[in-house]
């Protein structure tokens, strides 16, 4: 397959570097197009009205360079599918990122928001990300990554859908499954602690968050909390369809 | 109401100044804590692991002081409802932007990130935008905001549920009513020119883009082209939940 990789944990990533060498054993045609530096919590940012540097990154194993880009992981998608793979990717895989993406956290993880945008321009994405932060082996992951690719690669995703897969961080062999999965719910408490600096200029630090943790059944939290591997099918249409009845007689209301 | 205002374009934003003078004149309680520059297509970036800085901003009228922050404006709404607010906010409205924020551009949108968040957090939110980019009045746009937000005071909005609201930029005279509408499709050719700067090192520059408008019925981008004011519910659910039972058999060979 022809597979587009980026990430938001920067190009020097090691979950990038072994996805990277997953896919080169497998025989796989791939770009690597990533942010230069970490650009964790970086959402769906992307670089307007600002030159995107592209510098040449060579991994001395021998295989293809990779493009070290001054902007955020949207950026590296759209600028690798749009300018630098000189074929049209089959596939963008995002990561492996270090720490989980689940829940609402989605919607700051630039390992997502790349997958993301990827959709947008109409090509099949999966997001990777291992559920820890330490000692990571990234090993099990980037294997599972490619026998997801080659199912992708069989039977297709429907346009406008990605797939959002998290690991739990232990040994491969002491991971019970895949559970497909809805998005859970992670809120942060956010303690803003309001300090003064040397000019007495005020500014607010986040303090270590504590995380309410739902663990509902049959949602990504709750399968790694149960050593599972998490599939998540997300897409790409935030409308509330639901509510579009609900809101007709406000429209009425709204148009006198 | 006790209602919190941010925005995308930052703090000294004409949309922004528009919608806090209809609130006061309206004798709401208010705080507008916004991003101290121009923020757009920050999408739903946070900071982590940096000071925000926040400097009190005089509006010269008499009314409350405002809040300029060093951040993206999904921080400005997390900081205002968990630091800054000294009472619970009842309802976010994030805008009034100078720009349409429309179909799959609200991934890009800091003004809909800000309103995500706060729905996140448990606030009931607005985003608001004006479909243009000169010329702009306002007043129409500021009106119809606390029209809605005396709805969304009197019923409700369900919880996770944010409104995404749109103006064509038109005289008020001329809008021809309210369409509940779902998002569009708004798809962009993204030609980058790769060019060399003063030390031949490579650069990209996204160029002016050119817009596959796919005008279907009954989305926002349809409404606006005919001068229909869009309300389109939106949720944080960015689950595929169609396609779960789809990778029950998936999710049976990768656990093998």
């Amino acid at each position: 397959m022809r597979i587009l990789l980026t990430n938001d944990d920067g190009i020097d990533a090691e979950g990038l570097r072994a996805l990277r060498r997953a896919c080169l054993n497998a025989g796989h045609r791939i770009w690597v197009v990533a942010p230069d530096r970490e650009r964790s919590g970086s959402g769906h940012a992307i670089t307007l009205n600002s030159p995107l540097y592209v510098d040449e990154v060579d991994f001395a194993d021998g295989g293809p360079i990779g493009y070290a880009v001054s902007g955020t992981p949207a950026d590296c998608a759209k600028l690798g599918i749009r300018a630098i793979c000189d074929e049209p990717p089959e596939l963008v895989l995002s990561g492996i990122n270090r720490g989980p993406n689940l829940g609402t956290d989605v919607f700051y993880s630039g390992t997502v928001s790349a997958a993301i945008e990827a959709v947008i321009l109409g090509v099949p994405a999966i997001a990777l990300s291992l559920a820890g932060y330490d000692d990571l082996d990234y090993s099990y992951a980037a294997d599972y990554a490619l026998r997801l690719a080659a199912l992708v690669e069989e039977r297709g995703v429907p346009e406008h859908a990605l797939l959002n897969v998290n690991f739990p961080a232990v040994d491969g062999r002491r991971i019970l499954g895949t559970a497909v999965t809805r998005l859970g719910e992670r809120r942060y408490q956010n303690v803003f602690e309001r300090r003064l600096d040397a000019d007495a200029r005020a500014y607010y630090c986040l303090l270590e968050e504590s995380l309410e943790h739902r663990d509902e059944p049959a949602t990504d939290v709750w399968a790694i909390g149960r050593n599972m591997v998490s599939l998540t099918p997300v897409h790409i249409d935030l409308t509330n369809h639901g509510l579009i009845q609900t809101l007709v007689p406000w429209a009425r209301e709204l148009s006198r």
